[in-house]
Formats: C-alpha cells, structure tokens, sequence
C-alpha cells in the first residue's frame, strides 16, 4: 500500500520543485527586471509564492518585475494553478479508487464520482472550464477597469482574472484591491471567479452533467461543497459585518460588500485583501485564522485543510455526540477510512503551524505573535494575506514560509506520504512481535 | 446509546455544579474572608477555579482569604481533585465496556483493565493512594519549607502538597513560586506530586500489581501514558533549556530545574510558575501551548485533552502516511471507535478555544494577543499558568474564562455528550431517508 501510495506522492512534490527551480532561474533572469535588483532569495520566495498561488510576496511585485517578468510570474500562476486542479482531481478519484473492494463501494456510495470520463476527456473539460472562465472574467473585469480609470486596463484585467481564477491572489498593486473596497462591479467579478475557482472542476462537471440532463441533482460530493463554502463564508460575512471596528464606519452596503470580500478572500485562500489586514481587530483575525485553515474545496486551485475534510470532521464530532454507531452526513454513512484521513490531515496542520511558528518566534525577534501566526497559517493554507511582515522577514523566517507555502500547496498529507519511510513488511513485523 | 452515555454525563455535570454553588456559598461568607471584601464574581471565579483544579485566581488567595477561607479552598481542591480522579477512572472504564462484544474485545486487547477490583475496593484504592501520597509529599515540604525558613510551614506545606497533587496549583503566594525558584528540594517534591497526580491511578494499580507479582509487567495504558509523559516533559525541558532567553543566564544546574519544572508545570496542567509568563519569549508560549493543550493522563487530577488521546492522535498519523491498514501503536492495533474519540476531543478542544477566543477578543480590548490565548489554554486546560491579566479581565471576559474551566474539567466530549440532543431513533431515521 505504501509504495503504491508514497510513489505517485514523491512524483507530485519532484514535480512541483522542478517547476519551482525553473520559474526561479527564469525570474532571476535581468531581463525579468527594469533597473531594480531582487535577492535570489526573494525571487525564489516570489517563485514559490506563484507556483503555489499564495501570493505572499517579500517584495513588490508592481515596481520589482517588468513586463516580461510579470508575465512569468502568471504562467508559474497559471499553470500552478491549473496544474493543481487537475492533479489534485486525479488525486481525489485515485484516493477513492486505490482501495480495496468492500471499502471502494462504501466510499462511491458516499461520493460518487464521474465514472463515464475518461483521463484525456477529463484534463480537455479542465483546460477548456479554467480558460472559459478567466476569459469571461478577464472581459468583465476589463470594463470595470475602464470605467475606473485603471492605467493599462487590458493587462490588469487579464492578470487579476488568472489570479483570481488561480486563488493567487498576487496584484499588480502594492495596496492589494484596497484602492477597489468600494468598486462593487471589481470586487464581485474578483469574488466570482475566485469561489469558481475554489470550488473546483467537481462541481462544474456535475453541474454540467445535471444540466445536460445526465443526472437529476447534485452528487454528494458537490452538495457538501456548495453547503460548506455557502456557511463558511456567510458566516464569515456575518461576524466581520458585527465584529470589526474598521468597518463599522461604512454605509451598511460597503459594510457588507468589505465584509463579504474578507471573508471570500480568506475562504476561497485567494488572499486578496481591501482593508488593511495589520489594523483589524483580534476577533476578526481569529475568524480569518479560522476560515484560512478550513480552506477551499479539493479538486479547485484553493488550499487549506479542505472544506470536504472539515465536514467529515464535523460528522465525526456530531456522531460522537449523537452517540450513532456510524458516522453519518446528509443521511449518509462516511466511511472510517475518509474519517482518518481528515484526522490525520488536521494533525498534520496543526503540527506543521506549530513547528513554524516555533521556529519564526526564534528567527524573528521583532514581529508579534500574531502577525507570524497569520502568516504562518496563510502561508500554509496559500491564502496570502499578511500583516505585512513578508518584506521584514530574517531569510531564515522567509526560507520557512518557503517551506510552508510548499507544503501548503502539495497537501500536508501528500507531503508527508511523500517523505514517509515505507513500513516494514509483515513477516519483519511478526518477528518483532516475537522478540518483544 | 446516547441516553446511556449521556445520562451519566448530565448526573456528572449537575454534580460538579452543584459542587461549584457549594463551594461559592461558602466563599461568599464574611467568615471566609478578613478585613478585605471580595465580589460575588471573583468569589464564584475562585469556587470553580478551585473545584476544576485550576489555579487561575482574579484576587490573591494568600491576601483575601483568612485561614478559613484557605480551608474552603483546599477542601474544594481535594475533593474536586479526588473525585475528578475517582470519576474519570470509572468512566474509563465504562467508556471502555459500554460497547459491542466485538469492540470490547478489541479494546480490551489495546488497553487492559484491572478485571479484579470491584467498585468499593477501587474507590478505596484511590482514596489511600491520594492520601497516602499527599501525606508523604506534605513531610518532605515540611522539611524544606522549615530549611528554608517559610511562615507557617506545616500549613503551607499542607496546602501546597495537596494543591500539587490534585495539579490545582493554587499557591498562597502572589508570586507562585518563584521565590523558589533555585530550591531543587521543594520544587522537586512539587513536581513528584504534580507527576503523581497527574499520571494517575492506572499506573499505580498496575506498579501495585506487578510489585504484588500478580502481573509481569506493564499493561498497555501504562505504558502508554508512562512513555508519553516521559517524552513530552523530556522535549518541552530541552526546548525551554535550549530556547527561552530568560533562563540563559542561570548556572546550567539552576536553568535545566527551571526548564524543567515549567515543562513539567504545564504538561501535569498543575500550573505552578518559577519564571514570571508575561516575560517569556514567544517560542517557549508555542511549547507551553502544546504542552497545556495536550495535557495530562486519564485517571489523574490533571486536564487537557490526556495523553493517551495525542498517543492515538499520532499513532493515526503515522499509520496513514506509512499508509497501514490498521492503526497500530506499540504492535497493537488501536480500534476505530478509539480514533473516532481521540479525533473528536481534538476537534472539540480546538472549537471550544476558538469560540472562547473571539469572545475574549470581543470583551477585552486592552489585553494582547496572545496574553489572551494563553489564558483561554491555560482554563480550558485546567493548567492555571496566566500572563498576569486574570484580576484585569471584564465581568464578561471572567465568565467566559469561568465557563473554560468547568468545560475543560468536565472534559469537552463529556460536556459535550451533557447537552447533546438525543438522535432521531432508527425508525423515524429510515422514514426521512424515504421522504428525500
Ligand atoms: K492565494
Ligand atoms: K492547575
């Protein structure tokens, strides 16, 4: 099981550090640059940050990078992006797959896949949903811009709708969107394309299929997506709406157009932000912290724990407490198997936030607790928002955001089956129990 | 299922409350208190701080009780202590037979229970080891405190030897302990009652059977809980000796008891301080953090979320990314409903500080950060270790700290399994599988 496991795994992590390595030379390069100079360093924490769609940037990006050098950051964006949905769909079906029979049909009952695509059928629907989208979105965002006034309004069009379709979350502005908190046109088009982005190819391609009349409602899977992300962020919505001071001063609309953007940006993990993030009051940071760590949907361009993981967790608690023999949700039964992986990735979240955090409160004797906590769970969750500390950081603190933004990116659980010593055989195992 | 387990869970908490309302009534008398007059509020925050074994205190024990109002306090400690000990063992152990044969018998196999002990004999049992223990801890206090040239050093050591054992932490001195802080003596019998109580009864009823010759060695719990303390004291003292500045300048002798005795004051959750929490560096809160919220055994007078729970916590991870079958920890395979449960008192922990949290957020403006998160850890924890702020929080910021501490005594799940609403039954459960 392990080497079936840990093999795919190493493949992915191998995969993703070549991609690294190349948009690292390919931004190190002068021509990358007009007459401003960035630390290889810096351009690796840049190359990292756009493969992994953060958007953590310890530099701007705006005055750092030419031309030339912006479009390399939105194909390492792009095709870190894509290159993740994909992966991280074929990732979802394999897991679901790669069991043994009686397990296997329990979890398709649980969460029925697509069964009539093919790969090659599957990674066109992809390729074609993520262009068709961005184009849409490039064009609407466009007019916006026009009408706001935006210099070079075609280029930030394009390169806002690939990043927010990417949940990247890089902006051409060292402000992020927070020129935009009252553009209600530029922040819906932004909030648009990042939740489709987020949720994911699963639930277009059910909604498709429903639509072309092959299914007559939602799968499971996509009815505990749209459930979650619905709650996450409205809840997200309603607590930033009561609980901030800095927003409290809005006319109710803007009120609720800042408050929903915040709580968007933080579920969807494209890290966009309109108010500034070093201001906000603590409550509202923990429910960020919170919706930042839940994450985005699998099978989409977002990160953090998952919203399918906390939903079996929360199963798992609402049973426990219930005291049902089996775990249910929706009426049906989530197997022991999906139930521990959810576990096991929370654990591994937590253990990864805790060692970080530990080592950035040695490295970085300046910043505050919760500023490093906030970038520490941002950068793993490869949401991106910041209190702005990024550009202040020892390169000890910048080489462990590294970490974390690559971890982030390849899934706490992924990483880890990557770097897992394979387990002893059982006749070794037998023999131990012997000797003991 | 859910009518018999959370009827015993309901009994416990109106138990505790109960208990609480007692001990307030008494606290609230003039008898209890000398010149110095204490509100309503702090009178009820000390009743549950004490009954909970806390330690967290919003006025100065030392100064606001007269020597009855101490006796108050200690009989709320040692009763709270010995009844939470007495009460977690059995629920123990019927939280381990209240299953399905197939289960039990798994069970059974992972963590073997003294079959031979009837309930009377048990309750016995306890009570001698309590008293027993506390007697021999009082002596040896005695002594030191005598050497030392403490006031009133038969009291003080009375208290200070059941505070410890029962890991309540209380202390009559405004300073915890630090005025101690280089006397290996006393803080070395704090720390073997503190381990004592913490570890709890499982162990000696199994170090009584072996020396006895009824048992060969060890059974699985104890092994269990001995490696986890062993190792969790162990790192949390090598990563304060190697990490918190404000030890770096004692002779090494003096900064490893140090190191030690808050490593060891935070994993028991007794709650005893040497070095002054609201100096410590950031890194050392992170480890105090993770020591607090794993806490101490089952079957002790110790809080958080026990040791047996991370034990099976990381045995699930482990399991995953070598990518087992079975979850196995020492050879032995740990049964689902075991995971299930470790899972959820995690999930629950977490929910709990974060719900806490952004109340304390929203009520106290003037405290930072991180001040604040340490106090929610601290109660819910039943550690007691603060930076300082108890006496300053709001009456709302109190409640909520109050409601911590009954909460992390009573154990999240079984508060939890306390307020769950009983689940629909099978019947009405098939008929909504048909209406959808
Ligand atoms: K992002
Ligand atoms: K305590």
């Amino acid at each position: 099981v392990t080497r079936e496991r840990a093999g795919p795994a190493r493949l992915l992590m191998f995969g993703y550090l070549s991609y690294i390595i190349l948009g690292w030379i390919l931004l190190s390069l002068p021509l990358s640059h007009g007459e401003t100079t960035v630390s290889a360093l810096d351009n690796l924490f840049v190359a990292v940050s756009a493969v992994s769609t953060t958007g953590l940037s310890t530099v701007d990006i705006g005055t750092n990078y030419n031309f030339i050098g912006q479009i390399v950051i939105l194909i390492l964006i792009q095709f870190g992006g894509l290159g993740y949905m994909t992966l991280s769909s074929f990732a979802f079906l394999a897991i679901h797959t790669n069991m043994s029979e009686t397990q296997e049909k329990t979890t398709r009952a649980a969460f029925p896949l697509p069964h009539d695509m093919t790969p090659a059928f599957f990674i066109r629907s992809v390729v074609f949903f993520t262009f068709a989208t961005e184009i849409v979105g490039a064009t609407a965002l466009y007019v916006f811009f026009r009408l706001y006034g935006v210099e070079d309004a075609l280029w930030s069009a394009i390169f806002h709708s690939i990043s927010a379709f990417c949940t990247a979350g890089f902006a051409l502005y060292s402000d992020s969107f927070m020129r935009f908190s009252d553009n209600t046109g530029i922040l819906l088009v932004i909030s648009a394309l990042s939740i489709a982005g987020s949720m994911g190819f699963i639930i277009i391609a059910d909604a498709v299929r429903r639509f072309a009349g092959r299914a007559s409602h939602f799968g499971f899977t996509s009815k505990v997506i749209l459930r979650m992300t619905t709650i996450l962020i409205g809840f997200g919505t309603l607590l930033i709406f009561l609980a901030e001071p800095t927003v409290a001063s809005l006319p109710p609309a803007e009120r609720l157009l800042t408050s929903f953007f915040q709580a968007m940006t933080a579920s969807t993990t494209v890290g966009f932000n309109t108010i500034d993030m070093s201001t906000i009051s603590n409550a509202v940071i923990m429910v960020l912290l919170v919706l930042m760590v839940i994450g985005a949907s699998p099978s989409g361009t977002g990160g953090g724990m998952k919203t399918t993981s906390f939903a079996a967790l929360i199963a798992l608690v609402r049973s426990t407490l219930k005291g049902r023999d089996s775990v249910r949700f929706f009426k049906r039964t989530v197997p022991d198997t999906q139930l521990n992986l959810a576990a096991t990735t929370l654990c591994c979240y937590l253990g990864c936030i805790c060692v970080a955090l530990f080592i950035l409160f040695l490295t970085e004797f300046g910043a505050s607790f919760n500023a490093l906590l906030f970038e520490a769970v941002s950068a793993l969750g490869t949401v991106g928002l910041s209190h702005g500390i990024t550009g202040d950081l020892s390169d000890l603190g910048k080489l462990t955001i590294i970490g974390l933004m690559i971890i982030g990116r390849l899934g706490v659980l992924t990483f880890g089956l990557a770097l897992a010593i394979p387990d002893e055989t059982r006749e070794e195992e037998s023999d131990n129990d012997l000797a003991i």
